[in-house]
């Protein structure tokens, strides 16, 4: 699993040997051990198929949300929705999968709100342990 | 209409007079003209009172996506669905309403991949011309 590196907005780790649907089941299943709901799903590639008929190989989108981290982020910065839920990708690469998941501590960049970036770095912890529990 | 800062992730602008709903219908509206779809749409009030029983006021996060622009992107850097959809909340704050969409450019940060910062101003103009039309 990658680290969070200076210049990357999200953590990732690959996945061999388990087909696409079971990399998605278990992710869902990961973030919700640590407290993840997933509030909206989207199908990237059907998208693509149905608004430019263009193919590409599997790509989901996840948004998981802390409900009780969300809410103290709100509470901080009433605009933090712009960058909620945490998007988690789970795409096809090859013959491997590939999870992304945002990192919320790189995410905020140059923004410094003290209560905001200790709540994305707890946050940060649990999709860590998630991307690490697939 | 706030123009992006320096430390600031959101375009925002506050509008008076109207109900929330009656911004919510028309920021779909204004997105739509500009070639976004709503992928998803999270009611976060709802969400909040469901699994935590707390009350906030009207908050809603739509998902904007400009397929054919997504698609370019996911070419130049395959994980950019982690920050797919555009994120653009509205909120009551107290008697006027809050509408702020994700920077595309801001969020990007120190990330410098010259095709997807090109592509994140084209999305980021479309954006500023939704709020705008509101």
């Amino acid at each position: 699993m990658s680290a969070p590196e200076a210049g990357r907005l999200y953590l990732s780790r690959m996945i061999e040997g388990a087909p696409f649907e079971t990399v998605v089941e278990r992710l869902k299943a990961s973030l919700a051990a640590q407290g993840f709901g997933i509030l909206t799903e989207i199908d990237v590639a059907a998208v693509m198929k149905a608004k430019l008929d263009k193919s590409m190989p599997p790509y989901r989108i996840l948004g998981a949300c802390q409900p009780g981290l969300a809410f103290q982020a709100l509470a901080v910065v009433p605009q933090v929705g712009t960058m909620l839920p945490c998007n988690a990708i789970v795409r096809q690469d090859d013959k491997v999968v590939e999870v992304a998941i945002i990192d919320p501590v790189a995410s905020l960049g140059r923004i410094e709100v003290p209560g905001l970036t200790k709540l994305a770095g707890e946050v940060r912890e649990k999709l860590t342990a998630s991307l690490a529990a697939i």
